[in-house]
């Protein structure tokens, strides 16, 4: 199709292409900046937050080939910040750019189907599921799966959209009737403690390198706030995380950063404790506590890693405890308060209208130790 | 003329006016989209290096009234990254717009005579000085001063460009015509240790915040190396340096940024090792180890100091060591080496073409005490 596709590492002045305008991208382009590569931001509003710290912006729906070959031809690599990208969409980028993380990292990923098989193949555990298209198939998954179960669209949920509790008594076809037909599937309920989630890259030499595993609090089915090191986490079932992040990376010959979200239920510690509950192929929310907290931020390695270069130190800044806290719809209304609190570290995504449930900035606190 | 000028801070979204597209322009856009502001740089050459991380750009010469106009009119505050601004480019931004450090900072520190006379004014010592126009002053003045001495253009001089020194023999009234009748000074020879210098801020509420003194070591006249805390400095030096900065900041009712370059000399710990060298009101060089090694960089603590917000914390991180090194010409070369180097915090300015002693990026490193 084209011969523009570039080999080796990117050199400083070469540029990123980005797929998606929003926060992620947004960090990911000033981590860039650092590093003095340039940023191309392909995303289809003409709003999106990335733009305004990006030296070139595409905007163009995601289904418009041309503008993608030509976005994808004028970059040294593209890569993207959110999973729910067309399949042919890929295609095209993967073509005419090198495209990390791949596109079987993507396709396996942005289907919860695909995903939770790819993981049980890795004989990783997650919740026991069900393919459902239709009230039959839902029929049949209750039986097996017993309720509470949770309904869930095969794709482009994100932050609790898409998808249902069914509890005793739910009319479940009624439930599935509202998800208009699309494709999904039944998890049976996994009675967990808590969510931890591993943040990790990979590069492209196979290196391989964690963050601390971190525990994630939701409120209406988005972050509100992420502790690491997960307080209270066993040794084991912390090593155990990372390695389950690394096998899925190496299974997916995955070049870039990526989120692993966990269930820890009640077991001894170790791998008998972790359900793999989702992966994410990019920078995590769960992450933005290394902007600060870690020695390279995951914004910094997503950077590294697609461009070719040497993964970089993943450790805790000084060995200090982090939390990180989302500033959602009008609480970032704090932002002074926050701005005269000594030593919290605001971010600000740079969007206009501040709706509920909208992530618009987060804040990190660096923290002596709990323990100590 | 306008009454575009906006009273009280800056709101996230806000926009900030950067004059100057170089990397400290970059580095001011970078912490202020961390904030969620967008930022407009204002800079005659269209490769500036700012230009890639702001929303909005004029490439226009700074001697340009209608396009300086415009754009602080397009803006919410403007701040500089560079003090060789003509007067009548200041005063035009200041009737369109609210500008920090005002144009009295700009005035003093841009002009050596007019510096050092307002440093002494402040009872501050300096290095011995004279104006010279003519050879006949520069007579006089050797004459006072006596042998070494240096002699200096007055303005636009930065990284040993128009200096010269005056020693035994050398011909001065041919040193001075290099000048090319250019305004100078001549200043007496300071037999000083070493370099420190001072980096603060002071806010719209007079609030200051100075970091810790670092220790300068120059190659070819350009800074090479910074090291904080200065190893070896006394308390009561240190403290006596900070306490000059922040009498300077307040006898120029200064917003914003500013460095004060000083000589360490011989002699009892506290003010009297002494003698100021230079005022830059801007960020600095020697600051960039507050990336990393600050709770709150520089650049984050400029934009909050120019955006009318509380400044920032200024404390070390962890209370580790920070060295900070240019990469200056070719050194640059360096980054695949600094990259893989744990720990290293590699920053490249986004620069084409690496000219020998131009400042092509920067190397920080945090590191456990020398002396523990």
């Amino acid at each position: 199709m084209t011969n523009s596709k570039k080999a080796g590492p990117v050199r400083p002045g070469g540029t990123i292409g980005i797929l998606g305008g929003g926060q992620l991208g947004r960090m990911i382009a000033l981590a860039a900046a650092n590093y003095g590569l340039k940023v191309h931001v392909y995303a289809p509003d003409a709003d999106s937050p990335a733009f305004d710290v990006a030296a070139a912006k595409t905007v163009a729906p995601y289904e418009d080939p041309q503008a993608l070959a030509a976005f994808a031809d004028s970059v040294d690599v593209v890569t993207y910040e959110f999973e729910n990208i067309p399949h042919a969409t890929a295609e095209i980028l993967a073509q005419h750019a090198t495209l990390h993380p791949n596109p079987r990292a993507l396709l396996t990923t942005q289907d919860r189907l695909a995903e939770k098989r790819f993981v049980n193949g890795l004989g990783i555990p997650t919740a026991p599921f069900q393919a459902v298209d239709t009230a039959e198939d839902l029929a049949d998954a209750l039986d097996a799966l017993g309720r509470p179960a949770v309904l869930k669209t095969r794709r482009f949920g994100y932050d609790g959209k898409g998808q249902r509790m069914i509890r005793d008594g739910d009319d479940a076809a009624a439930l599935l009737a509202e998800f208009g037909g699309a494709p999904c599937i039944l998890e049976g309920f996994v009675p967990f403690e808590r969510e931890i989630s591993v943040v990790a890259a990979r590069g492209t030499d196979g290196a391989f390198a964690a963050y601390d595993p971190c525990a994630n609090e939701h409120a209406d089915h988005i972050l509100a706030l992420t502790r690491v090191p997960a307080p209270g986490l066993a040794r084991a079932t912390s090593d155990a995380a990372i390695a389950i992040a690394k096998k899925i990376a190496e299974a997916l010959d995955y070049v870039g950063v990526l989120a692993v979200e966990l269930f820890e239920v009640a077991g001894p510690a170790g791998a008998a404790r972790l359900v793999v509950n989702e992966i994410a192929p990019r920078v995590h929310n769960s992450g933005h506590w290394t902007i600060e907290g870690a020695t390279t931020s995951q914004f910094a390695q997503s950077v590294r890693a697609v461009c070719g270069w040497p993964l970089g130190d993943a450790s805790r800044v000084g060995g200090l405890d982090v939390e990180m806290r989302n500033l959602i719809g009008d609480t970032v209304d704090d932002w002074p308060k926050i701005l005269a609190e000594p030593g919290a570290h605001l971010h600000l995504y740079g969007k206009g209208d501040a709706r509920p449930g909208r992530k618009m900035g987060h804040v990190t606190r660096l923290i002596r130790r709990r323990d100590s």
